[in-house]
């Protein structure tokens, strides 16, 4: 990750967060321990815990063991641990009344809310967390709090090429089927959808594209896909994956018209987005292996669906999640965020809002650099 | 130019424009023909002048003569008009007070406002011309401006896929040059820059791209071309192409550097992205064919340009313009935002302002529908 | 043309043809004039005519006035030469006896076996050239005559490469049509074919290939295009494209079925794998533009044709023939090829054979460094 | 596997096997088994063993008790098997005189010969087996040996397609890397490098193709891809990656060039194109996943190497093989080489050959019309 080593080295020397404590609450892994070294480098004191269960504690033995991170770092997980002792430790670091918060999910912020605790500022990590904060916190968030998930380098570097890249190579890797001429309908042409039908057309599948907004319709057309509505797909799908954060997109009734054989994947985050649910009650599925169930419907036609109709890259067996400068750039847009909302030059105003332009040019240099642009030598 | 003559259609019956008059100002050649046409079978009474030296007289004499046309359509252009007469006209089409116009740089508009007069609404085909109205007439426009070159589709359909592929077709029309292996730069990866570079790429060339936002170079990147900075590619390129609608972006200093035989090339608006005016002082070209110019360098270098550095797909002879599936589109967009502007259920506010979702999702989906999609039977 | 050049320069040193003439039967434009200036400099003495009707005479005035060529270099070729000054020029040439034959159509080789003259060695341009040599003067040939027209070199660089994107360049040039999600029907999936394919869908068209070759169907299909048979294609195709070599390909029968608005292109050499003649006879094509015809069927239907049939790329008013690479490429080849049937190393049989491989091999190298490939310098 | 299970099918009705014994030495697991089912369904009666170690127990236990194979199939492999049970075997299939023999690596087929056994005829999986054939037994082979892997169709299916992308995936799944703009060194354009160069380069990586054949070089240039000479790649190389069936291509001198962090990998049959046994004794290598290892070069530098230079899609854990409708190919040639082998029509010479042309064609047609084509609906 050089990118967010090449942020922490710059801490070392500035130390933005000289004398301050960080809040945090992210998943705890090697990746993101990478940035915790960074920020402590960069002077802070660190109170952390993961989102439930998925806490590494072989990555907490090294942080609290290691000599650089050992005094600056208390990590509150412990094995074991579930939904009462999660909001306990959430309360925990809310009491410490921490100079800054890094969330994923604003659960934190709540518990510092909740606490009467306002700190200088927070960072988090989802959209929908955002989006939290504005329905149910509207008024009551006094301090800047930046939203990483904005950032159109996620959207594009993340979403587009990092999830795009990853959904379809899991499909491939929990089948080994060649997408040779399948016919893939790729519902959704946002930024992740943008990245499914690219990938997928670059193995040689037909994709089609149902997407109910016209305008980016047009532009999957104009990218050379084709377009089409559910029920003109529906009988010739060999794959269906969604991208479209809505639930129900393919219902009950769409996956009975499905042809014999058809594949039902999901790359949105909520696994509601195909009605494996209702298929369970009318074809409960048979595990052909981890993450590949055959489901055979009343009509005679079989059915397959992949890790039960969750984001495929992150949970079915074999999925490889992001690729590791997805997460290099994610975590640095955090880092230097945290440094932003204590840099009196940021001048932020309250409430949730895109990470500052300044943050996202350094960034995007950064990583521009980090894959040998923009000081590459040509042939003479 | 199917969408717009559905429009048309549509129109016939829905009478939009019925004893409205429209004042139209906007390059009269055939493709224009089908939107008077369309606005003609919507009821409206229009008085028309073409932009200076670019009406077709030929389709002047059809539109006055045509028995659906003839009564309802004035055209002021008379062959050999210059600025005098130009300015006339502008004056003579605002002093019929006309109820609708329909603008293309935003002269006529200002001609309406020095006379006093407001109509119900305008649209402005060019972004420039809405900056104008913002800048010169601010607080002055008091009625609805809808600028068509805003419009999303406009930045897909027109500028990253019609300019983009014309302007690397003209390349290839005007020099007969295979771009295989060729090191092409292109400075500017707005949406006619992403053109460029992906049919660059296409036909085998090897794209550097030049940009000085660091999220729009990362995106190029990820895309998969190389990013570099200026200095880093004028020892190497064998054609530069500018798409940067910024003055200067290619100086004498930096074509100086370029190796011997380069080829200079502008695709954006205006013929100051390069300086040719500035090469062939010190370098005058000769004429090679109609649009390719060469200039020896005082160094020894030889220096190719395309169309004294104007906008290629335009300018230069043999230059394809758009395709006819963009014209359709602009002026369909045009045709039902003048129809939106009398339609009592659009609200719109006072001023410049984009087009209307609802007119942008009706012509998309028009559009998908003219390619094929949307109605299309897969195999079975 | 650089890979000729270097060729001619290399000659000026080791002199290959010094001493001996060359009889030459080519057409005599500015780029086969850099061939024959690169034999001069070899020191050969050339006498020349071009295929009727072919022979730019601005050309024949440089060639016959340049101080390098014009003791060296005799041109028979008249204005308004017919069929009978034709036959009189072959016969002249094959009269003087020279050393070596350049043809194109083996019509020089015939004159010289009628006139009971055996050169050293010839070069023959075309595949049907030596497939008459094989047939009609089977035995005969008893000196070596090389076939440029089948060097591999001659299948990438000019079949796949050169025709495929000129072909496609061509239609959109004629039509001004944009290729998006227009389904374009590829007829042969040869060297030619594939070419037309990956070009016309890098301008976003849906292709299908007809092929009758299941290997070369199947190829296509791993390429990611559509394969179908000729009855499956011809009520939906917007664009019919054939390159398969054989006559009747598209026969009227096929035609008559082709949806509204249909267009016929050929990109094969002969002008008989679409049935014009037929077409014109139920429905005369009316004049559109220089090259592009509308034809009224019985049943309502327009049809469009380019070029009434004939090759395309190089029949098409606009139509670009070859990019100038390719051009260099084979002119290279007849040039080594030459020197070869005179360098006492070759050893080669008697008879129409390849190209030496030597000389693929050197040619090949040749023109990956006029593509600056093979030195060039990478990123540190 | 449609492709196969069809020719099974057939085989039930067509009995083409009837009262034949068929001595099979291929590896036994789910995917050979369905083409002992077929040969069964055909009428044949089959010995069989494996490769040494390869054998899947439980699918000899399926096929052993099956209704439909029990009585028809016997499989000599027990586990623990050692290279004294394996010739055992071999003698043993030889001894019972089998009419027909499927052989992969000629084992088989030498010791038929040893034993003084001629069958009616063979077919033999591998280019290897076939060059040993003609090596040590010429002239001693009087039967036909169909040699199944110089068919066309396994080149475009199995090597480009197959091989080339799961090469791809398998280093992507190795490592969690994104190759967006990485630098990968492709070393051989045969079938296999094709494909590895193409689906580099769909997933972002700027691709430099080392070829030593001049004429691929130059389809590569023209594919556009960079060229270079091993000595301008190793400075630069992020990944290196060999598939030119040739020893020692990339030496240890070269691997103390590459840069620091680089990444080697092989696509070839045999593990000896990289020299890591020679990079063993300088720099052992340290285990970071199953497959993937780290060496500490003297100069500091770190190179990481996946499965020890053996085949990776193979050899790397998580390398997922071929595709399966690769497999479905071959081994359908298989069955129906063998099955022509017995047709008295096929009139065969004795001595290894290609596939028939007759059986290419059908399997390409049977595998097009799996793919959904040929019999597609179009869009009306």
């Amino acid at each position: 990750m050089p990118v967010l080593v090449a942020a922490g080295a710059e801490f070392e020397v500035s130390r933005p967060f000289a004398g301050l404590t960080i809040g945090f609450r992210l998943h705890i892994e090697p990746k993101t321990a990478v940035l915790i070294e960074a920020l402590v480098a960069g002077g802070a004191q660190i109170i952390a815990m993961g989102n439930e269960g998925t806490t590494q504690f072989g990555t907490v033995e090294v942080l609290t063991q290691d000599a650089t991170t050992a005094g600056s770092c208390e990590i509150l997980d412990r094995p074991g641990d579930g939904p009462s002792e999660t909001a306990a430790n959430l309360r925990r670091i809310a009491a410490t009344k921490p100079d800054l918060v890094l969330d994923n999910g604003a659960e934190l912020i709540a518990a510092c809310l909740a606490g009467g605790h306002r700190p200088v500022g927070a960072t988090e990590e989802t959209t929908s967390g955002a989006f939290r904060l504005r329905e149910e916190h509207a008024g009551n968030v006094s301090f800047p709090v930046i939203v990483i998930n904005d950032s159109p380098l996620k959207s594009i570097v993340e979403n587009k090429h990092g999830v795009g890249e990853s959904v379809v190579d899991t499909v491939v890797r929990v089948t080994n089927m060649s997408l040779h001429k399948k016919r893939i309908a790729v519902f959704g042409y946002g930024w992740c959808g943008r990245g499914i039908a690219l990938y997928a057309r670059q193995r040689g599948a037909d994709v089609v594209v149902v997407e109910i907004d016209p305008i980016k319709a047009l532009e999957a057309a104009m990218d050379g896909f084709d377009v089409a509505g559910t029920s003109q797909v529906t009988d010739t799908a060999d794959v269906v994956i969604t991208a479209t954060g809505r639930p129900d997109v393919v219902n009950l009734a769409t996956i009975q018209q499905l042809p014999d054989g058809a594949l039902l994947v999901n790359a949105g985050h909520d696994d509601n987005e195909i009605d494996i649910r209702g298929l369970e009650l009318v074809a409960p599925g048979s595990e052909l292996s981890p993450s590949l169930k055959r489901h055979d419907l009343p009509s005679g036609a079989e059915i397959f669906s992949i890790a039960d109709g969750r984001i495929v890259n992150l949970a079915a067996v074999g999925g490889n999640g992001n690729p590791i400068e997805a997460m290099d750039l994610g975590l640095t847009l955090q880092a230097r965020s945290l440094a932003a909302l204590v840099d009196t030059g940021s001048d932020l105003a309250a409430g949730p809002q895109p990470v500052p332009d300044v943050i996202n040019d350094n960034v995007a240099t950064a990583m521009l650099q980090s894959m040998g642009q923009m000081g590459r030598t040509y042939r003479t």
